[in-house]
């Protein structure tokens, strides 16, 4: 058991455990008062997860009421948001009870913003079941819904009182959404830990699940690091984007349909890693995110993508911000306006 | 001009000048970097006020867009939240630029509200031009929308970065939503000053605009005492709820058609006085809300409207809270079983 104490103004606990889902109603009475935890979860990890964690929560004395949606990114709209909401009226969840997001991205951003916003704000915690919900989008207490015109823009800060991981969900994890996590690992080495880049470099898609019970803590604890500085996103937190910028371009440019969010991050930092590194790290890079079958680039042209980023949420004002990991391990928020950050995919590489 | 500071954590200035819409601009340019103001306003307002600001914003340098929606309760829903996000999209709002409330307590409520999750949050200001929205709703940053099972559901805290009171919008305002205003006009009395409430039982519908300069920062001074005190609303913010829980469940009863919110609130306040106060005090707050035309009481069986209580919002488990103002200029908070509450009502009066 790895216990990483987040320190941000409502502190919480990420645990990762092997098999913590059997006992994650122990762990829950510790740090909840709720006399009913509502599950908000998507049909496939519905079938999987459900009943060991409402069997767990049960013998802890908690009443249990289960709300299912349609798994995948097109669930994660305002509609599904609307149709929680009035599942937890309906099921008379007051202030004092708990929603427990159980699954992957989508369920714990939408589960989170229904958290933040259910009569203004009721406790939530996270039990991500997919390596991309563990290492990145569990902690932080960024929760959102896509709008039609783009991902993640509206939603809250709220943090969870608490993330459970078991990692043994990873291994019944389909290959599809193995990659994708992949896809943010590889950032963090990238970002903050050249050790963990060099780690990945040498593993591959088969062997890397002997090394989550060290991968996943590292990865939480540099992304506890960013957040403790920078709550509520107004710097220092941008170094988690690295690859996002033109990431999120490639998702929207396809529909949300052709590119996972970590394939779309992984060609979102090769594409940057191109422009803004030497050769070498680049090829090193090309390298690490081949070894688990993710993008190096797109068929999308890299101007049609630059366009794309003005839609971004990050822009503010005319300026826009990106980041560069120049050398491998270590980020840098850049600024400048749309043109300057056009001019970067004009040079010749 | 009286400028009333809300030392919250995000802190902010409530000003009360009559004409102050016509330079608006000037006032929002000290307290706003935006490039873009984005006015929410419904249609009834717009064509009264939306001009007057939207110049006095252009003069001062601001870009100006514009979203109108139906006026009304009705319109306060997800449905609404959702067009106004997808607008601010539309038109390229960014972080850095603001919201700006231009109506009643339901225009505030969900720019608020859009405020606080577009983008995951952004500055907003309000405007308000009934007096309910004046004296109540633009302070305290409580933001919200209704769900079909019920009023204010779902919100967050969301402090305006500024509050521009027009006593000179009261003038033109239809005479049910003047009534409706003074309905929470008589609750700051009734729960925290007998003097104001003193000078309100020697008024009228006719006369109290003579007053309003006075009144009006009486109310704003007392619900930011409270506000300060409680920005979570976690304990002495009960004191304003004085009648709702009743007028809630009155509003619920009626379907929100019948009762407008100060009437509803009017109502709750003389049924909780009725039960819980001497018959003297009891009879002078029905002469008082008689003096602006409010409802003493409703025809809905009392028994039905305390069933209706416990899907209020501020129920923690199965207790429920209510407020009590014995004598009258003083409040309680009151914490109960539903049983309990139930007793009250359950005596011969």
């Amino acid at each position: 058991m790895t216990k990483i104490h987040v320190p941000v103004r409502d502190a919480y606990d990420v645990i990762i455990e092997r098999n913590i889902l059997k006992r994650c109603g122990e762990i829950i009475s510790e740090v909840s008062k709720a006399e009913t935890c509502a599950i908000i979860t998507d049909d496939n990890v519905d079938k999987l997860y459900s009943e060991t964690v409402s069997e767990s929560l049960k013998s802890n004395g908690f009443k249990v009421v289960k709300y299912v949606f349609p798994h995948g990114e097109a669930s994660k709209n305002a509609g599904t948001l609307t149709k929680i909401w009035s599942f937890l009226v309906q099921n008379d969840i007051t202030r004092s009870d708990c929603l427990i997001a159980l699954g992957g991205g989508v369920v714990g951003d939408i589960t989170g913003f229904a958290g933040a916003t259910f009569l203004r704000g009721i406790q939530y915690i996270q039990i991500p079941t997919s390596l991309l919900a563990q290492v990145d989008s569990s902690v932080g207490g960024k929760t959102a819904v896509d709008l039609p015109e783009g991902k993640n823009l509206v939603g809250a800060f709220k943090q969870p009182a608490l993330v459970l991981c078991d990692p043994e969900t990873l291994r019944t994890l389909p290959e599809k959404f193995l990659i994708d996590g992949m896809g943010e690992v590889v950032k963090y080495g990238m970002i903050a830990d050249e050790k963990l880049f060099d780690l990945l470099l040498n593993c591959n898609l088969e062997n890397v699940h002997e090394y989550f019970d060290t991968i996943i803590p590292i990865c939480v604890a540099i992304k506890k690091n960013v957040v403790a500085e920078d709550e509520l996103d107004t710097g220092l937190r941008m170094i988690l984007n690295f690859g996002h910028t033109i990431g999120h371009a490639i998702e929207a440019y396809y529909h949300y349909e052709t590119y996972t969010h970590g394939c779309a991050v992984s060609a979102g930092m090769c594409i940057m890693t191109k422009y803004c590194n030497t050769p070498e790290e680049y090829a090193k890079l090309k390298k690490c995110v081949e070894n688990y079958h993710l993008p190096t680039d797109t068929d999308a042209p890299i101007m049609e993508l630059v366009n794309l980023c003005g839609h971004d949420k990050k822009r503010a004002g005319q300026k826009l911000r990106w980041i560069t990991c120049n050398p491998i391990g270590k980020a840098q928020i850049q600024t400048g306006t749309i043109p300057e950050f056009r001019a970067i995919f004009e040079r010749e590489v």
